[in-house]
C-alpha cells in the first residue's frame, strides 16, 4: 500500500450529501399529485413504491420518454414503451413505480407481472392505457405483485396523495435502491407571456450505472403545455446533454428511463416546434436535466470527488463528447483523480483513444488541458498541457490545492472549432471496490 | 467496509508469479543475438536498455509491426513505422529500446532524440535505416540522450550480446517497466518440409495498458523465411486475436508496439500467401502472440485472477469479439470476480450494451451463460443463463469453489451462429486503485 495515511483521510473526508443536495422545500407542478408507500418488496418498511398522478382534467397530457439501448429490456421498460406508442392524442395520467426489484430477465412472466400491477393504477383511476410503469432493484426475481397489489390498494384506498413537499421527498425516496439521498429538484421559469411554469424532477441511480441493483431512474413533470412530439424530440435532445453525460462506471442497465409529462394545467398556447418559445423552453428543460442528473454522480458509489469535464472549441460537437466521454471512463483517471494526482498523460491518453467521427477534431498539437478550480481561490486555472507540449513549469503545490477540492473541472481546449460539451464524472476509490465487490446481499 | 476477513485473505492470497511463469530455459531462432545493459535512464543499476541483432547475411530479413491507434503516438513509434516503410526488400536488422522514459509528447526534440539512438545503432551495425526503435516509461519526460549513448557504446564496445538462455531473459527484463516478472516465452515447430524453425518473444506491459508507465510492447523473432507482406497481413492477423484481445483496464497507450522480424536463417523456401503452409504458419504464430498476450494479463496490476472471456456460437466473429471485448473491460463485472460473486446480470448487461455491427448477432432468449473450471473438478461447467433465464437452482457451493480460483473462464454462447472469440481479462482489486491512485513516483 503506498497511499499515505493522510491521503487516505484526505479521500474518504465524510461530505454530509444528504445536508447538501436534498432540499428543505421546493415548487411543484399544478395538478399534479403524488404517493408512496412502503409494500414490503424491501425489508423493514423502507418506502419502496410510488404513484405520481396528472389531475388535470382541461386536456389531455402529452408525455415522453428515453429508454435504455440496452439490448436486454427489462418488462417495465417494453411495457411503458407501449404504453406510451399508444397513448398520442390521449395523454398518461399514471406513474406507477417499485424500487427492491427490477423485473428483469423475467420473460414472459415478468411481463405479465409488470402488466398486471400497471393494470392496478389503470383500474383506480377508470381508464386504460394511462399509466406507465417503472421498476429497479434487483434483477431475475420475480416481482412480489400480492405486496405491489397491497401497497396500490393501501395508496388508492386510504388516499395517501398529496401535494406538498413532503409527499414529493416521500416519492423520491420511494425509488432509491443503494442511493445514499433523495434526489428531487424544481424550479419555476417565466415565459415571454409573463406566465409562470414549474419543473419538478426526481431521480435515482446510487451514482452509478448498476445492473444488479438497477438502475438510472428520471422523472420530470411540468404544468406547461407542450405537444406530443415536441416534448419527445426536447426530451431527447435533453438527455443527450443530461443523463447521458454522466459516467460512474461506464455500465448500462437495462432499466434505464427518463421520462416526461407536461399537463398544460396553466393554460396557456401548447408549445410546438414552431412556437417562438421553444428555444427558451428547451434550454430550461436541458438545464433542469443537468441538475438532475448531476445528483446522480453526486451519489456516485464509494465517490469522493465530482468533476466537470468541460471540452470546448471542438469542430464538432458530437466529438467533443465522445473525448469527455472518454477522460470521463478512463479507469486511470478515475483513479488518478482519486489519488489527487495532477496525471496528465493519462488525460491525454484518453482524448487519443477516443473514438472520433471526424479525426480532424483533434489536432494534437492544438490541445490544451487545464484544471479548474471550483472556489474563489486564483488563479483558477491551472495549465497541464499547452499546445500539445507538457507545462514542466506546472505549479505543484497549487495543483495539489485544486485536486483536494470535491469538486472540480478538467478543462480541454481542442482548438479546432466553437463546439463545446460536458460530461460529469467522479473519482474510482478503494471504497467502490468493496461496494461493488462484496457478494449480492 | 463488507469485505470479511476471510474473503479479502483468499483475494489476496500471494501467487509467485515470477515462479510460475518465467521459464528456466528456452529455444531461440538462429542468427539473432541480443544484449541488454544498464545505462543509467534507470536508478539503482536496473536494466533498462536492450539491443536486437539479426546476424543472417544470407538473405534480407522480413520485418512487420502493429502501432497504437491512439492519436498521440510517441517519437519511436513515429519514428519506427517510417523505418519500416523505407525498409520493404532491404529488411531490418536491429530494433534498440529503453524502458524509463517513453519518448512520449515530447515533440520535435523527441524525435531528434529518437532518431539519434537508432542511428547510434545503425553506425554501430554500419547500414543504414535498418534500427527500429521502441520506449517505455514516463511520459512527457526527454530521452538523457547522454545516457542511451553510453549503453550503447557499452553493449557494442564490450560486445555484450548473446544467444543464450540468460542473454534473452536479460533482454526480457530490461524492458519492464513496473511489470513484476520478464515475460519470455519460445517454442519450435516443425513444417510438412520436416525442418524445424523457432520462434521467440518477449513483452511488457505490467498488465495494463498505461500512458505514464507506457506501455505495451511485444517482439516476436524467428528464423523462418516469409515474405514482407506475408508477415505484416500474419502479425495484423496475430495480433488482432492476442494483444488487442486483452483487458486489464480498457485504456490504449501512445506507445503500443507489436513487432516481429522473421530473418529466413533457415535455409528453405520463402513463406507468403499462396504457399501451402500458409495456414499452418499464421496458426503458429497466433497461437504463439497469445501465450505472450496472456502473460501481459497475468500481471495486471493488482489483480488476483486470470479469467478467459469465451463467446461461442456467434453469427460474426467481430461481434463476438466486441462482447467479449464489453464483458472483459467492464467494471463491475471486474469487481464481482474480484468479489468472487456468481454475478450474471452484470455480465448480462455488459453483453447487452455491446455494440454489435450486426443486431442479429444477439438473441436475449438463446444466450447462455456459465463459468467454467480450469482444474480437474466436475462439474466443469456451471450454467448460469440458460436460454436467457437465469438459473435460479445455481449450485453457490459449486460457484464459490470456481470462484475462488486463480484461473477461470466465462463462456458465453449466443447459440445464433458458428463463430468465436476470445478476450482475457483480470479483476478490478483495492491494489489497483491504490496502485494508480499513487502520486507519480
Amino acid at each position: 500500500m503506498r497511499f499515505s495515511p493522510a491521503m487516505l483521510q484526505r479521500a474518504a473526508k465524510a461530505v454530509d450529501k444528504y445536508a447538501l443536495y436534498v432540499p428543505t422545500k421546493g415548487v411543484f407542478p399544478k395538478e399534479f399529485k403524488v404517493a408512496s408507500t412502503a409494500s414490503g418488496v424491501k425489508k423493514n418498511g423502507v418506502l419502496d413504491l410510488g404513484v405520481i398522478l396528472n389531475t388535470n382534467k382541461s386536456r389531455p397530457s402529452s408525455a415522453a420518454a428515453v429508454f435504455t439501448t440496452n439490448k436486454f429490456k427489462a418488462a417495465p421498460v417494453l411495457l411503458s414503451r407501449g404504453v406510451l406508442e399508444a397513448s398520442h392524442g390521449k395523454g398518461v395520467d399514471a406513474i406507477v413505480v417499485n424500487s427492491g426489484c427490477a423485473n428483469s430477465v423475467t420473460g414472459d412472466v415478468g411481463l405479465a407481472d409488470g402488466q398486471a400491477m400497471l393494470e392496478m393504477v389503470n383500474q383506480n383511476i377508470g381508464k386504460d392505457n394511462a399509466t406507465l410503469v417503472m421498476s429497479t432493484g434487483v434483477i431475475g426475481q420475480r416481482l412480489k405483485l400480492d405486496k405491489i397489489q397491497g401497497g396500490i390498494n393501501d395508496i388508492f384506498k386510504k388516499n395517501k396523495f398529496g401535494t406538498d413537499f413532503s409527499s414529493w421527498l416521500g416519492l423520491a425516496k420511494s425509488i432509491n435502491t443503494t442511493d445514499t439521498f433523495p434526489k428531487l429538484v424544481s424550479s419555476k421559469f417565466t415565459l415571454p407571456n409573463g406566465k409562470e411554469y414549474t419543473l419538478t424532477g426526481i431521480a435515482k441511480g446510487a451514482g452509478m450505472i448498476c445492473p444488479n441493483m438497477a438502475t438510472l431512474l428520471g422523472f420530470v413533470l411540468t404544468d406547461l403545455p407542450i405537444e406530443s412530439a415536441t416534448l419527445q424530440k426536447m426530451l431527447r435532445f435533453a438527455t443527450s446533454r443530461s443523463f447521458n453525460c454522466i459516467s460512474v462506471d461506464g455500465d448500462m442497465s437495462t432499466n434505464d428511463t427518463i421520462c416526461m409529462i407536461a399537463n398544460g394545467a396553466i393554460d396557456t398556447p401548447v408549445i410546438n416546434e414552431s412556437s417562438p418559445e421553444y428555444q427558451q423552453v428547451q434550454q430550461q428543460v436541458t438545464e433542469f436535466a443537468q441538475r438532475l442528473a448531476q445528483l446522480v454522480v453526486r451519489d456516485g458509489e464509494g465517490s469522493t470527488k465530482f468533476v466537470t469535464v468541460n471540452v470546448q472549441n471542438a469542430l464538432k460537437f458530437d466529438d467533443a463528447k465522445i473525448i469527455a466521454e472518454s477522460i470521463s471512463n478512463s479507469m486511470l483517471v478515475k483513479t488518478a483523480l482519486y489519488g489527487q494526482d495532477a496525471n496528465w498523460g493519462r488525460i491525454l491518453c484518453a482524448i487519443g483513444y477516443a473514438k472520433l467521427n471526424d479525426l480532424k477534431s483533434l489536432d494534437v498539437n492544438k490541445i490544451n488541458v487545464s484544471f479548474v478550480t471550483t472556489d474563489d481561490s486564483q488563479p483558477r486555472e491551472l495549465k497541464l498541457v499547452v499546445n500539445g507540449v507538457p507545462n514542466l513549469d506546472v505549479d505543484e503545490a497549487r495543483a495539489s490545492e485544486i485536486l483536494a477540492l470535491n469538486d472540480l473541472e478538467v478543462l480541454v481546449d481542442l482548438g479546432t472549432g466553437n463546439e463545446e460539451a460536458q460530461f460529469w464524472t467522479c473519482d474510482l476509490s478503494h471504497e467502490y471496490v468493496t461496494i461493488n465487490g462484496d457478494y449480492r446481499s
